[in-house]
């Protein structure tokens, strides 16, 4: 188990410490649940109360706010909490699980792909015909990655992810586990007696860009022709659905079990809520917001907030939510059967 | 093929005979669908008219209502015809795939990890450092487990599941296909040129109780700090998103594609319907009930059922749905243009 | 890379040439992206207009439009614009991953299974006692199939995919990565002291006909009793979940993240847009269309569109929607407090 200082933790931080500055911190926990030897953190007002009940030796203090550290306890008063406490995080990170570099001897690995310097393979792993990965990525266990894709460097792809032929992922991606990267698009024809129906081909790819994270469970498309991409830094949380010939922009997220149908444009930077869906062919133009479970059927310019279903401006859905409260009694009062 | 006399049947469901007790039963099917050998079930006054026509050679029958067997038929009247379907679906309940106990030759597990009396770890699967399988537990074939994630007795992980490191799971659950136990939870920060997101590190673990059953494709994140918890008894469906640092009381159920943002807290007995959702840093009471495709977005009482988008009391939810059929007739009567 | 003259690719659709026939054409992509060499598409009026300016060499044009190939250029005519797409990304198909036929010395394949005459079954594959895979089928690496279950001919497993016990698959089926079949359906009732859950067995199976495509991360549950049933030709896209004891008729679609929560009946060519879901027990008839995030809560007739949250009649549901943009102005107006 790690331990470190208050005072060291400080000084990591660039915090200005108050109270005893030899407690030892070993891990970090929530203001309410925190024991002995732990850190926590003082964000915003509200959290001042808990303080003096807390079980916490130490916080991390946003420099706004005036806490008193207290008997034998500490406080570190910092610019930025959300900044310190990923910094803190940082330090008490442990080691990620081991995936020695190399190709464990139960991978699989065709002899024409190539496997760059400090690669690791995992055990199960298969790798395909003329696949590329990058120096210093890691399959974890029992990872596939089918005919001719390429993973760039400092790429995590996690146990029981799927990336399909063709398709190329950057540098500095996390692929979570049980992805699936480079499936058919979903495009099907009527078929000539018009009582079936007939698959179009889906002959494109997948683009990822680099400092990509793509959440477990998550699917992403291979186009119908082209590709379906995904810009440098795009976030993506569990679950997610990308659709046949989407192209995401840089510094998108996108929340927990979001969808996109296909052809989609999202610009850079645009957040989506969880479980919000934008329907095909639909542009959602750069900075733009889309609340939670919206169902987005139009285009939205740039830095607009849409939510509800069908998604407007976030204020008249705010109106319409408060006001449909008053429905029954409105219909109550003006209809008479 | 399994086989019991109505007669063996009635005795182990503690039922009262009636007609012919000789009746070869092989299996169990709806009242329209059953044909002669099978068993089919009686619970309410609806499914006796379909009686006469039934293919079935006998019928569990709850004790309320009155049904004739019939010539060369058989009926077995029980207090709880819920109970008693269970009670004939474990007399007619194949063997479950098989998978040895030991460890498969074509699984590689690390000379660190510990595998207790009787348990089975299949074909495909990676079982990391100093990782603990207890005893009676299988794993599946192509299972992934890492490293330090200890699992208790008794419990069944199928196949394509992965789990990460230092998670804790109890005994006696069923974790379905293709669950991912443990990936990083969601988390950014603004880049210091506000143009691009940090990662956040995920430093927690995920625990889970005893007796928890978990569906195929389900995500359960791991705590930012702290640990992501599900108690004891709590039932998840398919395609379940759980956040990092949500935390789940004991029996609560979730619907096939139910969602929990971050930090959500669940009390004891909580049921979500459907593809509901809910927001980050909500707290929903013990027993309170979440209908299908809700939203919920602010905390519910105990014991209280909420529905809608935003969710709230369903009686309120259901008349707001009435009164919405006369919305577009409404607006036509007041509003000229 | 594949090339063809648009001389060749005209006689392959069955189109009149217009404008240059020696061009060579190396790929496929749509009209505002497209450069020399590539092939585009010219399937609605709108689209027109973007030919001059775009570096596109041809384009297949549907013959109710005039489009002058112009300079060095070519079209085709064509009377299914669609049809003649997809013939052409059939033209231009890579060939699919490697994976010979017969068993990878990765695989593990139980001495009791049947293997069909030029099935391929790749590394890390695992097919249990007893299974039958028909003859050409591909099982695409870390595929898993339990006991007992069987796959029809020609039909393509993708990796990732966990087949459960007892399943059939038909022919010409295709299960894209990740796919959960036959796992448990969702079913408790409440335990002796009321205060927790007992599992109810799922002891059915799962039975998909031919020609079926199911995509990443779906899952299909085994029935209570009895079986799951998809109809032949049923298209099945990403991230679905389809609760057990469900019924689907011939050439279904269900779009990205639908759901059919237990024993709902679709009949045949049933359409459900995206997140569209259905309640158990409900009944959509054939021909009948689910607009995107709608959410059916009772039976559809055949043949009727539906749309909203509760699913009305789609003509209905666009009024309410229209309507409710008024709401708050006639609450204001009507109610005073």
């Amino acid at each position: 188990m790690k331990k470190y200082t208050i005072e060291a933790i400080s000084r990591a931080v660039g915090g200005k410490l108050s109270g005893n500055p030899t407690i030892e911190i070993t891990g970090v926990e929530e203001i309410s649940r925190a024991v002995k030897t732990q850190l926590t953190f003082i964000g915003q007002k509200k959290y001042i109360k808990l303080w003096d009940r807390s079980g916490a030796s130490a916080a991390i203090v946003n420099q706004r706010l005036d806490v008193d550290p207290g008997q034998g306890r500490a406080t570190v008063s910092v610019a930025d909490a959300d900044l310190a406490m990923a910094q803190v995080l940082n330090l008490f990170a442990p080691a990620p699980p081991a995936c020695e570099a190399g190709i464990h001897p139960a991978a699989v690995v065709d002899a024409t792909a190539s496997i760059g310097p400090g690669a690791a393979i995992g055990a199960g792993c298969y790798v395909g015909p003329g696949v590329v990965i990058g120096a210093g990525s890691t399959l974890y266990p029992n990872v596939t990655v089918l005919d001719h894709t390429r993973i760039g460097s400092q790429t995590v792809v996690w146990s029981g992810t799927v990336i399909r032929d063709r398709c190329l992922i950057g540098d500095h991606c996390i692929i979570h586990p049980n992805v699936t990267i480079g499936a058919d698009g979903f495009g099907y024809r009527p078929s000539p007696d018009g009582r079936g129906l007939v698959k179009i081909p889906q002959i494109g790819t997948v683009e990822i860009g680099n400092g990509v994270e793509i959440g477990p469970g998550s699917c992403v498309d291979r186009g119908k022709f082209s590709a379906t991409t995904i810009g440098d830094g795009t976030k993506i949380d569990n679950l997610v659905q990308i659709g046949h010939n989407c192209t995401l922009g840089r510094s998108c997220v996108m929340a927990g079990q979001a969808g996109l149908a296909g052809s989609v444009t999202l610009g850079d930077g645009v957040v989506m809520g969880g479980r919000s869906l934008v329907k095909d062919h639909v542009t959602v133009c750069a900075g733009a917001r889309i609340g939670g479970s919206a169902g987005v059927v139009s285009d939205v310019p740039a830095g607009k907030t849409v939510l509800g279903l069908p998604a407007e401006d976030h204020r008249q859905t705010l109106r319409i939510w408060a006001a449909q409260k008053h429905l029954p009694d409105l219909v109550k009062q003006l209809i008479r059967k």
